[in-house]
């Protein structure tokens, strides 16, 4: 399937936002104050609200025969139109993709005050968070990285680290809503409460194991009712789409804070979302076999009958504030995981649990088998035991302040791409006296 | 210290809605589709939002010279309310205790119009959710409760049941804000994974071992700024108030899942609030010292200028379908715990973590010393082992469906008192086939 020619001009399908992708965001447009949902097109910014406005989305209705249009209209996040379902995101993305392909409809092509007020130059336009996130999941999906951390911390061989539970189910916990913020935001070096000497008393002070992981999240569209749970195959439907995730971490709080409860303040002081949201319609050409499950037996309710996951190629860089520029320190890719979004959703819900449109939930570091495909610095360093060489005498054992991760994502096709954008933070040191 | 004298007919002061209390909460009144803010007198639910209306809150400003009145005008929950500040909420009980007391303001005593406006009898109201609770905490604070745990899931004496990190800061991890719902909401009972024979694969079926965990929990009013923490001796400015919280738990299903992240389907199925937020002037009469902190050091971060907590007695009573009426099964205090609210919320902040108005943070099952006094049927059955004698030939290890468990607190004044109202909740069978 060639890529769709589009109108718009110096269009280039080889760039995240081809015509293909059609991702889902929130931004604040030139000369206005509050935010509204957009969509982007190579370097274009296309409002949703101003589409919704010119009447462009009045034919498309929900299956409940709702027109589409008022879940934009003075809308500043996606909730509204994330809670309409399947076949409304998908028919939006369809209508975008006509109103922008060479041969499609003029409605915009032909009307230039129009386009002035449906598109704007990306540089223009401040993303926001694209929802109201109302809980936010943190999962534990790749054998990987769940191998590296139980090896480095409670020592044995590999084929031995992993707990049972980990063999039988998605395990996760939940992380802090409030603290998710988008690509770009500076994150604060944190403090917290650190046990260095195991036979000493504990301290508090600046965090020593600045961390990141690279993760990929799940925005849930639909959800579902407390006491209810969402079936492993119906779960497809109620994903609204994916992003890319930086759930930053703080090791040595972790290492002291965890036991019995989970991680905690170690995690709770940031993660950074890229702005975009790309749907699993728009990641359907790049499905591929998810790994063989052959550690232990998968119960009914995690059984899909489609075994497939998205080939997703990640990839994220240190730039340190010295000038050297970004070096890339991990390859990895989302076809890694062992549990799949469908089985993640499936075993959130089973106990009775409500999602929400809007809701966001993480996979976990998303590790590979080599060494240069870990993603995060405690396994690219292990431990910190080895520093690693970001060229020109740069090492790292951790982030430092200062420093500049930027993580991207995309999956490519034949002759198109379809990406995530970057997801950047920005390490600042911690305030003087916390 | 006299009880404030009220006009009401029939008021008494030995009631949990004293004039001395004015808790907070919403409900929708009768002839009306949403609700409003509200506070209780009696019997009566006294209306914020036909207050503000009627201009009887116009005077009141906050510290930025702002009226209150915008807080409740067309306001469905507190949280507007609640990022005010606490020299607004203190105002607002004091206009309030003014409008009511004998010899106070005659503004709706003498006006049987705004009477009928503002006052509504408390059986016809539906109370709902106080505000949107964007985070949903828990802690861990009752050293009774983590040494029962203690002993009970990894064995040996109590004096060494205690991790060393909970005698060294309020252990805490984050649940799930979607499940929270108010007093009165049916809960569904929870299936998940189990593995009742470790030797064997677990198994997916309905929970055997259903339970209630009695708690406090904290309304969070101003919060503070991402990558700022709040300062311990700052810590009560920022707490809007209490209220009365059953952490409902999975026993079976955490005790399989929770290494090495923590509770997680557990737990999320449902927890329940009081519809009443009590604020801390209102407890202000029932401060006691907290108990002295002599297992480990106490960081300074965590170091408080005055140790104290509140006088409040806790109860919880199991109402069996079958008619036998209600049993009290618990008699708990919240004076117990190690941890104080202050403690819990500068610890939740001390990485950066932000917080916002409306915020929910709990502090764990709340367990005296005596058997009789063990705030969940875990501890109050031993695991199981020792059945619970509700009286009339029924016994419980844990709770059955159709149980309706009601938990209730208040604090007892020279003449007056301050409560909580009740947090019930009602467990339904689950569906056939989850």
């Amino acid at each position: 399937m060639p890529a769709l020619p589009c109108w718009l001009p110096a269009y280039t399908p080889l760039d995240d936002f081809s015509l293909e992708n059609i991702p889902f965001g929130a931004g604040v447009l030139p000369d206005s104050s509050s935010a509204c949902c957009v969509t982007r097109i190579n370097t274009y910014i296309i409002s949703l609200n101003a589409l919704a406005d010119a009447g462009l989305l009045d034919d498309l209705t929900t299956h409940a025969g709702l027109s589409v249009r008022s879940a934009f209209t003075a809308q500043s996040t996606l909730n509204a139109f994330m809670a309409l379902g399947r076949p409304a995101w998908r028919s939006v993305r369809t209508r975008i993709q006509e109103l922008f392909t060479i041969g499609g409809r003029r409605d915009i092509h032909d009307d230039e005050s129009l386009q002035s007020k449906v598109m704007h130059d990306a540089s223009q336009v401040k993303m926001t968070l694209p929802c109201t996130i109302g809980d936010y999941t943190d999962f534990y999906c790749s054998k990987e990285h769940a191998t590296n951390v139980g090896v480095m911390f409670r020592g044995g061989p590999p084929e031995k680290a992993l707990m049972e539970n980990w063999k039988t189910m998605p395990v996760g916990y939940h992380g802090r809503a409030s603290s998710v913020v988008v690509s770009g935001t500076p994150v604060v070096h944190p403090s917290g409460q650190l046990r260095p000497d195991p036979s000493a008393d504990p301290t508090h002070g600046p965090c020593r194991t600045v961390d990141f992981e690279l993760e990929m999240a799940v925005f849930v569209g639909t959800g579902n009712d407390m006491g209810t749970s969402i079936g492993v195959d119906e779960a497809e439907d109620k994903i609204f789409g994916m992003t890319l995730m930086n759930d930053w971490s703080a090791r040595d709080v972790q290492k002291y804070e965890y036991v019995p409860l989970g991680p905690f303040g170690a995690k709770n002081w940031a993660t950074t979302i890229s702005p975009w949201i790309v749907t699993l319609d728009a990641l359907a050409p790049f499905r591929t076999n998810a790994p063989v499950q052959d550690l232990a037996p998968v119960l009914p309710y995690l059984t899909e009958k489609h075994r497939h996951t998205f080939d997703i190629d990640l990839k994220v860089a240190i730039e340190p504030a010295s000038g050297e520029g970004a070096s890339v320190v991990c390859r990895s890719n989302y076809k890694h995981l062992y549990w799949t979004a469908k089985q993640m959703l499936a075993h959130h819900t089973v106990t009775g649990c409500n999602m929400r449109p809007g809701d966001l939930f993480a996979s976990g570091t998303i590790s590979g088998s080599d060494a240069s495909s870990f993603g995060s610095m405690l396994e690219l360093s292990w431990q910190g035991t080895r520093p690693l060489d970001l060229g020109n005498g740069v090492t790292r054992t951790f982030v430092q302040d200062g420093d500049n991760v930027v993580m991207t994502g995309c999956a490519q096709g034949d002759g198109f791409r379809v990406g995530f954008g970057t997801c950047e933070g920005h390490v600042m040191p911690a305030a003087s006296g916390r």
